[in-house]
């Protein structure tokens, strides 16, 4: 499958690099190629830049964000939450039309300094603000809810055994992106219903954050246990 | 322990019963005892009445808010959280003080229809409000992510093994409440630090009901895998 993945920060590179190691045709969107990869420095918390993840990743394409999004088949949005919707005007509507948009952003605003606030909360979520832009696309909403490590191989975790939510208004779309979830290894799939109900994962950032300070780690998962 | 409950709702009857089972002296506190009494339908999702619950439990009594608060060494809010302040401020600040002040109560504000929104989100807390209230108070939120028969017998689901938070400024009075919680049976307890961590736990009752309606049943529990 064509996969355009806007973003060429951690998330972006663990979902890249995982994606192509399974056989998809990879391409990563960014605003501007020549200054990405003229980045030589960590950015602020540590995340190696995309110039150097790149040479080890030769089968993952760069391109920008209209010509990532022009050739995939499927959209995923790896950008920080408060920049998702800037960049996928640049990538442009035509080229979400019909197309399946993964949304896994975090709705973190880091302007008023730390801890972050959450720019949306439980009247409105990114994933409908996106859909509400690109009433064309087919959001899903998914994997904002752990650590990019986890994203692309859950199983490294407790064999995998915590849940991983969706949210959608297309059941096709849901369906494709379950099973792309489970090519990456996530067994326990919990469809919460249309894309107003991504309202609650994205909340989760509050006590994902939370929990990363308790614990000492963000190398955790939440099961729903039922 | 002399423990003082606010409320009569399901939360209420749950917690009295079974802390009186446990051994302990149990107050519930209302508005009107001769209101509360006089009731006989269930309230409007169908909860029975303490009329009704009341005669099975002879051993828990029935008191005012500042009565049952006055003579309780430990005080549980199990109030609805949009009427919490006002029932404390009845119970009166004089009866908190010193005191250790379980907070159990969800932030759903019901006054725009539903779904229910939430009236406090990722920059406040109920629990903070109440201790900025009553400062003398040591206010520890606990038991609010999940249903009342999970409070009091979370082995029911999975012998235990989901997750209860708890938060709270005082460290004596966390590890009181710890020892309670471990007596209702809970064994997986995250201790997220001061009772501004309150607001995480607060927030799950998002998908708290979102969960309600993908899975059809409330009876699940939250587990942090790590």
């Amino acid at each position: 499958m064509k996969i355009a993945i806007m973003g060429t920060g951690m998330v972006g590179q663990e979902l890249a690099g995982r994606l192509a190691v399974l056989g998809h045709d990879v391409t990563v969107g960014t605003r501007d190629i020549a200054a990405t990869m003229a980045r030589t420095e960590p950015n602020p918390v540590g995340i190696p830049p995309f110039s150097a993840w790149s040479p080890a990743h030769p089968d993952v394409a760069l391109a920008t964000f209209p010509d990532a999004a022009a050739g995939g088949e499927v959209i995923v949005n790896a950008t920080v939450g408060s920049a998702s919707l800037e960049v996928l005007r640049l990538a442009g509507g035509r080229h979400l039309a019909g197309k399946i948009l993964i949304d896994v952003a975090n709705v973190l605003d880091f302007s008023h300094g730390m801890p972050p606030t959450l720019f949306v909360k439980d009247t409105d979520s990114l994933a409908e603000q996106i859909q509400r832009e690109f009433p064309d696309a087919k959001v899903v909403k998914t994997l904002n809810t752990m650590t990019a490590s986890l994203m692309v191989n859950p199983r490294q975790l407790a064999d995998g055994a915590h849940t991983t939510f969706i949210s959608g208004d297309d059941p096709d779309a849901e369906d494709t992106v379950t099973a792309l979830l489970t090519q990456l290894g996530h067994t326990d799939i919990i469809d919460l219903g249309g894309i107003s109900t991504a309202r609650g994962p994205e909340m989760l950032v509050k006590i994902w954050l939370e929990l990363w300070d308790a614990l000492g780690t963000y190398e955790f998962g939440i099961k729903i246990v039922r």
